[in-house]
C-alpha cells in the first residue's frame, strides 16, 4: 500500500528558488577575477539563473546536455550550477588544476556543449580548443569591459549572454533521479572517471549538510567557501546554504593567507571548509603578522572550520581553537559519495574533554552522516570489529553514492549488496568514529597482517632530518610484502639508516619495521599533490631487501 | 539521462538503525503508566523494536496491515511505533481524547488488526470491543506483574508478547512510497479523516527537524515530547531524534505543571515541544512555587520550546524568555502536512531587536520550512501579495503534503497544480513569515472585503470583564454577513454592550465592528478545546441584526 503523500520531486531548482523567497536579500560576495569585491544576493542570484537558463535553452542545450565550468569560486560559478541543472541539463565542473591531457579527456569524455570559463584558463582554452571538436562554443565568464580578443570558438561575454535573456522561466519538472552534475575523479592509476549526480542525490545531500551533526549550516551562517566549486559541488555547500538562506563568500582565485584572512575577518564568516594546504598558507600569514605587531589578529566570528580533501593535522585543529576558538569539524568523503561520508563533531560525552583528549577524537575523520552506511571488512568481504583497532577496506552505501561511473567506466563498482568500495583502509571505534589508515593499495600486507604506510610515514616525518618519508610494500619471499621506507632528508641535514630505525623502534610495533630505508632525492607527487606510490613501486619493483 | 547515484530508498528502518550504530547508549527516559522512571537506550530500542517486528509477524502482520495505538508517550509506545513501520506495515495512532464514537469509526475506517493501549485505556475498550469486529486482538502496554484481568479479546500482555520473539530480524526493503502510519484529523465537520504517510514523506520531514532553521534537533539535545506521539506522529520528533541521536525524554500521562517542570530540570531538557495549554499549566505552577519560595526554580539547559497546535500568545512566549533565556519557536502545521508547515525562527536581521520587537516576529507562525511550499489566494485562486496585510486561503504543496485522504474520503483535495487549502486564512509578510488570521469557515465575509474573526476574538478578551469571546457571521441583506460578537463574562464581572463596542472601538477597523453583542452563559467547545463554530452559526442562524 502506498502512502497517500504528494508526489514532489525532489529538484535543485527548489532551492534556489526558496532562497530566492524567503532569504531573498542575503548577501553573497566574491572576490572577482577583474579585481573588486562584488555582492549579490539570492533573489538576484535566481533571476540571473533564469536568465541564464533562457540563454542556455536558445543556444540549444536539452535535458541531459553536458555544459562545463572551468572557474575560480564566485557568484557567476554558482548561477551556472543553478542555471544549467535546473533547466535539466548536466553541470560538468573541471578541475582546472589537472594536466592539460586530463581536462582534454574528461571535456571529449563528458561531451561537453559548451565551457564556461575564467578569464584565467582562457590561454588554455585557446591552445586546447582544437582537440576538443565536440565543443560547440566558449562562454567567458566576464563583463563586455574585460572581454579579451581570443581566438575562442564561438566566444561569447557571459554578461553579454545573460543580459541579452529574460528572468521569466518556469523551471521545467521532470523526475527526481534525473541527471544534475558531473565530475571527474583525478585517480592515481587510468583515466579520470566520471561521477553523475542526480537532483534527488543532491538535494539529500543538502539536507545533510544543515544538520547540526554534519555541517550545521543555517541561515546565521557567513561561509567562506575555500573549497574549489569545482570538487565534488564544493561540499554541497551551494545547495545547503540556499535550502538554508545561509550568506556565502567565494574568495576567486586569491587563495594567499592575506586574502583569506580579510575576507574572513570582513565578511564575518563562521563557517569555512577547505583542503588543509590552504590553512597552512593562513597560519603562515598570521604568523608573519604576528612577528610584526606581537599579535595574532583575532576573527570573533568563526566558529567552525571544515577540513577535509586529505588529513586535518593535529597541530592544525589544535591552533584554530587556540587562536580563534574555532572548532576543526574534519570531514572525509569522495567525489563518488556527493562527497560527506563522515564528520567530525563531538558527542555530549566529549564536550569537557581536556583539549588533548578532544584532540584525540578530533584527528579521526569523524562519524557517518545519517544517510552514509559505514563498514570495514578484510579482503574476504567478512566485515571486521568496530573496535577502534581492527582496519579494514572502507565500505560505504546510501542515496548520494555512485552506483557506477559515467559511461560506464571502470565496470561495476558495487558488490551484491551495493556496497562501493571506497579504496580507503580504515578503523572505525564503538563510537562510530573512523580514522583513515591507509589506502588500500598502499597498504603492507605481510604475513596476513596489514601494516599501514600512512602510520609510518607520519612516525618517520618526526625525526628531525626527515623532509618527506613514503613507505611502501616490497615483494618478500616468507612474508609475501615488507615495508620499504624512503626518505627524503632535510636540506643541509643528515641521518644515517641506523639513526632513523632507532627512532622509529619504541614509536611502532615491533613488526612494523621497515626492512630497509633508501634515502632519495626527491618522491614523485600528483598534479593535485599527493604521493604518487604507483611510480614508486614501480621504480623498487625488484628491489631485494636486506635478509630477503 | 539518469544520474549514477544508489537506488537507496528512504526508509524509516534507517533511523533506528542510524541511532543503533552511532548513538547506542543515548538514553529514552520515561515516566511510565506504571508510576517509576524507566530508562533505556536507542541500541536497546532497536532490539526490542526487532522483537516486536517478529511479534507482529508471527500474529500474521502483513505489508500495509494497520495496527493501532491507544496510547500515551513513553518508550513502549516509540517501540511501536518503529516495530509497525520498519516491517512495512503501518502504524495507526489513535487519540483517546476523542469521543468514544469518533474512536470506534476510526478504528473500523482503518480496519485496524490489533490495538496496543496503555493501561488507562483497557476499561474504554473492553466498552467497546463488540463495536469493533475487525480487531482481532488487544495488546496491553505493561508487564506481567501490572497486566491487569481483562475480557479484551485476545488480551496479550505487551511485554510477554516482545520477549517471546527473537531481536534477529533483517528490516525488509520495499519501495520508500509505502505507506508507514496513519493518523485522523478530528475535523469539526463529518466524520475524522486519515491522512497516510510513506516512509519518504517521513525520512523527508525527519530532515526537515534537524535543520537548524526549523527544529534545529542535535546529539547534543535532550528533548522532552510533551506534544502527544497520537498528535500527527508527534510533530516529527521520534524520527528527527533518533536520525541525530538527541536524547529523549517522555512524560507518561503526568501533564501536570509540577511533573513537567521536574522532567525538565531533572533530565536537562535542552528543548520541548507542545500545545500551549500545557504550558500554561506549567507557569501556573512555577507561580505557586514562586509564591511559597520567592523566586522562580531554575532551568538553566532550556533553550528551546517548540510551541504549535493553536497560537502561542504573545506572553506565553515572552515569558519563556523571562524566565528561562528559552526561545519560544511558533511553529505552525497540520496533521496533512506531516506537520511541519512553518516555525518561527529569527533571521539575522532580528538577532539584535529589543525584545518586544522581537516578540513582533515570534508571534507570527513563522517561515515555511524547506520542502513546504506556501502561498495565500483569494476565492477565485489569485495569489495575494505577501506584504503582511493582504489575508487569504492559506495553500501548501510539497512531498509531505497529503495527495488526498485514506480510502479517498474527502474527494479530490488537489487544485490542478497540487496545491493543498489548508482551511486557515493567514497573511506572508515580506520576510515570509506566516501568521494565521483565522479559519477559512470562520472569516466574515463582509461586502467583498474579509474580516479575521480570531482578530475580534482577541480584542475583545482584552477587555476586563471578558472571560471568553466568539465571533461569528450572520447573514445580512446588504452586506452578505456582518460580525455578531458572543461574550462569556467573567464570574461577577459586568459589562453592557455599548463597553465592549466602546472598548473595541480604538482597537479594529471601522467596518470590523460587531453589529451587535450576545452575552451568554457558555459557548461550546470541541473535544481537543476549540470553539466550536459550526453549532454557534447554527443556533444563530436566523439571528436578526440591528439594523439588518
Amino acid at each position: 500500500m502506498r502512502g497517500l503523500m504528494q508526489d514532489a520531486p525532489l529538484l535543485i531548482s527548489s532551492l534556489i528558488d526558496y532562497a530566492a523567497q524567503y532569504h531573498g536579500e542575503r548577501e553573497i560576495v566574491s572576490r572577482t577575477i577583474e579585481g573588486p569585491v562584488q555582492r549579490t544576493s539570492y533573489a538576484a542570484m535566481q533571476r540571473r539563473a533564469k536568465q541564464l537558463g533562457n540563454a542556455l535553452l536558445s543556444m540549444g542545450i536539452k535535458l541531459g546536455d553536458r555544459v562545463a565550468t572551468l572557474a575560480w569560486n564566485g557568484y557567476r560559478h554558482m548561477e551556472i550550477y543553478y542555471g544549467v541543472s535546473c533547466i535539466g541539463a548536466v553541470l560538468h565542473t573541471i578541475n582546472p588544476r589537472l594536466f592539460p591531457e586530463q581536462i582534454e579527456y574528461i571535456a571529449n569524455h563528458a561531451e561537453d556543449q559548451f565551457i564556461f570559463l575564467d578569464l584565467t584558463f582562457v590561454p588554455l582554452m585557446e591552445q586546447m580548443q582544437d582537440r576538443l571538436p565536440k565543443v560547440r562554443g566558449f562562454v567567458v565568464m566576464t563583463d563586455e569591459a574585460h572581454m579579451p580578443k581570443t581566438s575562442l570558438r564561438n566566444a561569447v561575454c557571459y554578461e553579454k549572454l545573460v543580459n541579452a535573456h529574460s528572468d521569466r522561466l518556469a523551471w521545467p519538472v521532470f523526475d527526481e533521479s534525473t541527471a544534475s552534475s558531473l565530475c571527474y575523479t583525478s585517480g592515481t592509476t587510468g583515466n579520470p572517471k566520471g561521477v553523475l549526480y542526480s537532483h534527488r542525490s543532491t538535494v539529500l545531500h543538502g539536507f545533510a549538510g544543515c544538520m547540526g551533526d554534519v555541517l550545521g549550516i543555517t541561515s546565521s551562517d557567513s561561509i567562506l567557501v575555500v573549497v574549489p566549486l569545482f570538487h565534488a559541488n564544493a561540499w554541497g555547500i551551494p545547495y545547503s546554504a540556499a535550502m538554508c538562506g545561509a550568506k556565502l563568500v567565494f574568495p576567486g582565485m586569491a587563495m594567499d593567507g592575506k586574502s583569506i584572512f580579510e575576507l574572513l575577518r570582513d565578511e564575518r564568516v563562521t563557517m569555512t571548509a577547505g583542503v588543509p594546504t590552504v590553512w597552512l598558507m593562513l597560519f603562515q600569514y598570521l604568523d608573519q603578522v604576528k612577528a610584526e605587531t606581537g599579535k595574532i589578529p583575532e576573527l570573533p566570528h568563526l566558529k567552525r572550520v571544515v577540513i577535509g580533501g586529505s588529513a586535518a593535522p593535529r597541530a592544525m585543529i589544535k591552533r584554530f581553537w587556540d587562536d580563534f576558538g574555532a572548532y576543526v569539524v574534519h570531514a572525509w568523503g569522495m567525489t563518488e559519495m556527493s562527497p560527506l561520508g563522515t564528520t567530525g563533531n563531538l558527542l555530549p560525552k566529549h564536550k569537557d574533554l581536556p583539549i588533548e583528549e578532544r584532540l584525540d577524537v578530533q584527528v579521526k575523520q569523524g562519524r557517518a552522516v545519517y544517510g552514509v552506511e559505514l563498514r570495514i571488512t578484510d579482503d574476504e568481504g567478512k566485515e571486521l570489529p568496530r573496535d577502534g583497532k581492527a582496519f579494514g577496506n572502507l565500505q560505504v552505501r546510501g542515496p548520494w553514492i555512485t552506483s557506477g561511473y559515467f559511461k560506464g567506466e571502470g565496470g561495476k563498482v558495487l558488490d551484491a549488496d551495493n556496497w562501493f568500495t571506497t579504496g580507503d583502509v580504515a578503523t572505525l571505534d564503538p563510537d562510530g568514529y573512523m580514522q583513515i589508515t591507509d589506502r588500500a593499495k598502499d597498504v603492507i600486507k605481510s604475513g596476513g597482517e596489514w601494516i599501514s604506510s600512512i602510520d609510518l610515514e607520519n612516525e618517520a616525518v618526526g625525526h628531525p632530518a626527515v623532509a618527506e618519508a613514503a613507505v611502501i610494500g616490497v615483494a618478500h619471499p616468507k612474508w609475501q610484502e615488507r615495508p620499504l621506507l624512503l626518505i627524503v632528508r632535510k636540506k643541509g641535514a643528515e641521518a644515517s639508516k641506523e639513526e632513523i630505525l632507532e627512532f622509529l623502534e619504541p614509536r611502532i610495533a615491533k613488526w612494523w619495521m621497515p626492512d630497509d630505508v633508501v634515502f632519495v632525492d626527491e618522491l614523485p607527487h600528483t598534479a593535485t599533490g599527493k604521493l604518487l606510490k604507483t611510480k614508486l613501486r614501480e621504480q623498487f619493483r625488484d628491489y631485494k631487501l636486506p635478509g630477503a
